[in-house]
């Protein structure tokens, strides 16, 4: 049982309106000095015996994890 | 200019229907020996100037970036 961690997260020349919320909203609860907040997603895979090769499971996030013209994914273990 | 991570996931008794529709829609797709997917979120804090100690960062986090009764968090930077 092997395990795969990917992170999604906006380019950064993309809008994040839903972090500009929470930055708002922070701001409001009394933290003055919140600049910015940009909200990704983390996906935890979990493989019954040996994990895909790299490639491979590059392949699933551009196709399925990831929308590649918004979104940058890293493959972190 | 300093930067928080924070990422929060869901507690593992949790179902996490989300992260189940991935994982059926990636075995459609070929990868045959995935077993399970949980999905979280990560926000990338930015502040102007120094960032505020740790337990307020944590009293923020349980207030509005996590809904503590299924949701964990971990300040990780």
């Amino acid at each position: 049982m092997e395990k795969v961690k990917v992170e999604v997260n906006l380019k950064t020349n993309v809008m994040d309106p839903q972090g500009l919320a929470v930055s708002k909203a922070l701001k409001n609860m009394g933290l003055e000095n919140i600049k910015d907040v940009r909200i990704g997603k983390v996906f935890y895979l979990t493989f019954d015996g040996e994990k895909p090769d790299k490639k491979t499971i590059e392949e699933f996030c551009s196709k399925l994890l990831a929308n590649p013209v918004i979104e940058n994914f890293e493959i972190i273990e």
